[in-house]
């Protein structure tokens, strides 16, 4: 592919600003954990996987900078950074897992010097990035069974490479089957209010030369009533032990509408965005995002003053409505809490 | 309600132009049929009632202008000026009603002159006009029993006052059930592409002080799974004999997922909507819009150049999906073949 999403380069983190896309492609240069903070805020990067990816860099930038010379100080001094960063999105948990990731090698190296450990944080998040594209080669390489020469897939938002560190999740799997000679064709929901889907899935397609057909998230029930679609694929941003999934807003609608018209829907995520804290989807805490994006499009009021406005940034899809979770280590298939615990015994014991 | 949606005055149509709301509440002169003609096409008028009385109206005008003067000749006219007006709009068969309704005076007319003939085509459209606002009204009173006090409930597009000549129909519902002192408020769906919802179901709900929160289309089944909405109540643009009802994209998906969450979902239409010659759903034309109407919004691309966009302007939600059509003869039940066609009997017997 030949855009990247985010980088360590000459100890400053490179990233593409995706509020200008498709328009512009921009790459911004950031050289402290607050511009990272930032740029995970104000959606410069979005996508559970790459939010995780960015917050690890944004604690090697935060490591980097640190003016500590003894452990204790610059542990306590990245605490604070983590801190500082966990709070900027609260549904992707892909964000908490990249920072305790980071956590944790600060706690296992007590014994090395500040310089050392700046410099093992600063592999470790760039590390990170590596492991999220080979994550998602495996997603796609176990996922893309799941989808026969000729099918055409329905996808939500962007699951895509801009969501992750490269490859994608979701369109990851379209990728991979591409990739291994499938004829496969893609339509977007346009995914409002961020319109992501028009935005950033339509354009990554486009550039990777995949069919794609953009509809406004309202016509899915129709176009799939017309037979266009045969698999529907989204990514993730949580998903509980028992395999209910938080999403962009808008996935749970297009769960129900793929269940009515008997169409198989999937989940494409890597292990990491199953939090087995959290045992069902109603636990999962939802980001209610400023209306502002609801009611102004392109700078101009779309509504009247003074009426009520909801922003949930995301929905839950009960596990009911789920045919398979596609991971790096094989598709998950219902009842997801044995599938989901059986994985997780296995990892505990090969870690 | 101290806004007027379309009128016949001092032999000019005066009409609101709805595509400047809610920013700018603005009325324009149309002088002559293609004038009317160019404003149903371009939206400044839209909803299948307004339609039908917009189009008897561009009659009106086309007749207060005709220079014939013999029968033959205006004839032949106006039903040239019926066919022009007649191809702007495929969906909405209440176009082709007032249409018809005004040919049929001219047939009826053979033997009066051409003067006294416009004089009662002008008189028949501000007759469209006043019946259709007293239609509302009678659907408003009979529907609003589906309706109970302290209800939430969710329309799609805009099939309020601003669709009809007044009152409106699933709106109008809404209106009446509070006139008859029921606590009621409102969820409208933004309605993309064209956001009928957040520009004009949003603008005169507020404008008649009903409660109104606006949400994307694709948050629809979050806030039914929450339980915020009672009752759902669409308006419709062609009903077929069987009750499979044409309406704006996005109302199928609303459908199935009211019925998901065994929330009652309401069609409120006249009878006029109701096109006999339609057996079932298959046979309604679909008008396929312009794709910048998904592409662009407030004058900007959201997508890149050269993919693929659908932008059906309606879609048709089965029968098997509507708990009842709320019309101004009452409430039709399932099955509404029997419903309608014993409905349509009694009329031909009285007329």
């Amino acid at each position: 592919m030949d855009f990247e999403i985010i980088e360590w380069k000459d100890n400053t983190v490179i990233m593409l600003d995706q509020r200008l896309l498709p328009t512009e492609e921009k790459y911004l240069t950031l050289n402290t954990y607050q511009e990272v903070a930032e740029a995970i805020k104000n959606l410069t990067i979005r996508g559970a996987p790459a939010i995780g990816v960015a917050a690890a860099m944004g604690m090697a930038l935060g490591a980097l900078h640190s003016t500590a010379v003894d452990y204790n100080t610059f542990k306590t001094e990245m605490r604070s950074v983590s801190s500082y960063l966990y709070k900027q999105r609260p549904t992707a948990v892909n964000l908490r897992w990249g920072l305790e990731r980071m956590e944790r090698l600060i706690d296992a190296g007590k014994g090395l010097s500040v310089p050392q450990l700046k410099t093992e944080l600063i592999n470790e998040a760039k590390k990170i990035r590596e492991e999220d594209i080979q994550t998602n080669r495996l997603i796609g390489l176990y996922g893309h069974a799941v989808l026969d020469d000729g099918d055409t897939v329905l996808t939500h938002c962007n699951a895509g490479a801009l969501a992750t560190a490269g490859f994608g999740t979701a369109i990851g799997v379209v990728y991979a089957a591409i990739e291994a000679h499938k004829k496969i064709e893609v339509f977007a929901d346009e995914t409002r209010p961020i319109l992501q889907g028009a935005r950033l899935s339509a354009w990554e397609l486009k550039k990777n030369n995949v069919p794609v057909t953009l509809i406004t998230d309202n016509m899915a029930a129709t176009i799939m009533r017309q037979g266009f679609i045969n698999k529907v694929i989204v990514g993730a941003d949580r998903i509980a032990a028992n395999g209910d999934t938080a999403n962009k807003i808008g996935t749970y609608s297009v769960a129900i509408n793929a269940r009515y018209h008997n169409i198989p829907f999937y989940v494409a995520a890597p292990f990491s965005t199953i939090d087995l804290r959290i045992k069902h989807g109603d636990q999962i805490p939802i980001e209610e995002r400023d209306h502002s994006e609801v009611a102004v499009i392109n700078g101009k009021r779309l509504c009247p003053e003074g009426i009520n406005i909801r922003n949930p940034a995301f929905d839950v899809t009960p596990a009911a409505l789920i045919s398979g979770i596609l991971t790096e280590k094989g598709i998950l298939k219902p009842p997801f809490e044995t599938a989901i615990s059986a994985h997780h015994a296995e990892s505990a014991l090969s870690s």
